[in-house]
């Protein structure tokens, strides 16, 4: 960290790794799409400019950042693709180190979008949210109580509408989102099992998360057959995080009138051509209707959401799992392992120390 | 027609031509799954017994009927499949002749679950209903004013929730179901395209059914630029009638939040193995529902949608197009001709004289 000085007043210019995405990925993201850069950033922000610079502390690592490494899609996709060359931008927990706007000031905690990077200059400050509770661990802000947890929240709540009694299946259920879902499930009295890709896995839904039943679908000759002996009497909600096959099986296995809340379709995302869904006539024999939906869209029930997470939290009822690596290099690998299922829970990179977190 | 004695009555004893599903169908329905059967009929219900013997005078050839004729399928599919060997079971206007039921006399006109025969002994007359316009072909109580009327109101205005200005899409537009959506989005203050099998068809939309556009999807090489050049804004509300390759193509070109109510998906009807439809991640992107229906869920809503049903016809406010055969023996070639689209509009069969109608 050096200190020279700028026309009468001394700035800080510090070194800033950064993960940088080298060129659109096909297949698979390998090591080789990304490179670490280390350039130099002023750490000033003129006052009044909106600016706020902060030092990220916790990166999220999440399956929809792949989509944006995409090459731009000929027909909108909403997910906006990342620029070659550019950082790779995403969820982050991280100090203000400087700010120009008035609602954040030095030495404030936040959650926004940041980058995979030790230092971000964030010109649109109004996506920070300040975290100000001192109780709960400042990663959970981009897990639980963050777009993850509000993902969960929503995708079962206002999509899939559950009432009690009701089966409930989760696919990628030892996910960030898929962990959470089945327990909201549970506290509203449904009857939840969930899929995940290894036998610890299926031990941790089952023994810590309370989830009725799991099974590891690796060790399944036939999905249909698997969900079959665990739903005799059907799936009246899919909360959907997998595609391809698992989507044609569940389809078999929808009772009347289902509800399917699609969040994701991670087989599908490192595919050229996905896989084509053949059972959609059930759509209409069964009468069920599959919704598609983005977190973004329900911001505005973030502070009730929160404070609902909070109590959650604070009174024990529902368990949230981390899945923490350290540094900033670690970034490409954890994404990458998202989709070799090598994550349990939620992914976090932890990328900077912090002098109140680790006092 | 003969009148044998019973004991100490007569009873009438008529002959009755019935069309006989011989087996199961696989691919195409062709002549030879079916055949022409005559057997007696006597024209008697006991008082009291809750039977109804009717005179089959219109018969309605439906897509589903199809469904229906597959092997029982091992997952419960909701479109019960006929019995190999029986009379092909499905709507008909009929002349009541004999009634053991208090809410039915000899002369009532009805639309109801009859066959394809000339008479009809219906054990449940529930599901029978009492025409009682006399200014309306009573044929239109098969189409415009019956289920085929319903399901396009229903699928329209329940599962879309269509508003002024917004952009719809109806495939098999030219069908019993599609160009009644049309309408109806058209006296909602849609803009209408819908595709279709001819130029006869297309014409058919654009001048007599107030389509702002149709289009020949026999003539476009690539579905997804036909759409777009119809729909450059994109596409809010697709009715699906066709599945398959337009589906995939319709998905491209959904906007945001649009719906897709799933009425039906013909193309894949007569496929062993129907075909994928890949591009179901933009559900997500896009925030789409999709949502299969039935009518018969929806049947407390005709009182209320015959009133306006029967308003519009009055009005002049809807066209409703009805393709007529002649005779009993037609029934099977009406059938094909749905999957090869030669039917223009409602398919009916015209199977018997009517005193009262053809007076």
């Amino acid at each position: 960290m050096e200190c020279p000085r700028g026309e009468g007043e001394e700035v800080l210019v510090v070194r800033n790794k950064q993960v940088i995405l080298k060129d659109y990925v096909c297949g698979f993201p390998k090591e080789t799409d990304f490179e670490i850069k280390t350039s130099d950033v002023r750490l000033k922000v003129e006052e009044g400019s909106g600016g706020v610079i902060v030092k990220n502390i916790y990166l999220s690592v999440d399956p929809y950042m792949r989509l944006r490494m995409r090459k731009p899609q000929p027909n909108p996709s909403y997910f906006a693709s990342y620029s070659p060359g550019s950082v790779v931008s995403g969820n982050g927990v991280a100090r203000v180190v400087e700010s120009g706007h008035p609602n954040y000031k030095k030495g404030d905690l936040v959650r926004g979008i940041t980058g995979w990077e030790e230092y971000s200059v964030i010109t649109t400050p109004d996506t920070l949210f300040k975290i100000q509770t001192t109780d709960i661990p400042p990663s959970f802000y981009l897990g639980i109580l963050g777009a993850t947890g509000l993902t969960a929240y929503v995708g079962l709540h206002e999509i899939c509408s559950p009432k009690k009694g009701e089966y409930v299946f989760i696919s990628a259920a030892s996910g960030a989102v898929g962990h959470l879902v089945g327990q909201l499930a549970k506290l509203k009295g449904c009857y939840v099992v969930g899929s995940a890709g290894s036998d610890e896995k299926v031990d941790l839904l089952k023994s810590k998360c309370g989830f009725d039943e799991a099974f590891n679908y690796n060790k399944e000759q036939d999905l249909d057959a698997a969900l079959k002996r665990y739903f005799p009497e059907g799936i009246d909600i899919y909360f959907e995080n997998i595609g391809g096959k698992m989507l044609d099986a569940v389809l078999l296995n929808m009772r009347l009138h289902g509800r399917i809340a699609v969040c994701g379709l991670i087989s599908q995302y490192n595919m050229d051509k996905p896989e084509g869904v053949k059972s959609l006539m059930l759509l209409v024999s069964k009468r069920l209707r599959m919704e598609g939906f983005m977190v973004a869209d329900y911001y505005h029930m973030y502070p009730k959401f929160l404070d609902e997470a909070i109590s959650y939290i604070r009174e024990g009822k529902i368990v949230y799992v981390e899945d923490t690596v350290e540094g900033l290099e670690s970034c490409p690998g954890a994404l990458m392992g998202l989709f070799k299922g090598r994550n349990v829970g939620k992914q976090v990179v932890r990328v900077g120390q912090d002098e109140v977190i680790d006092k």
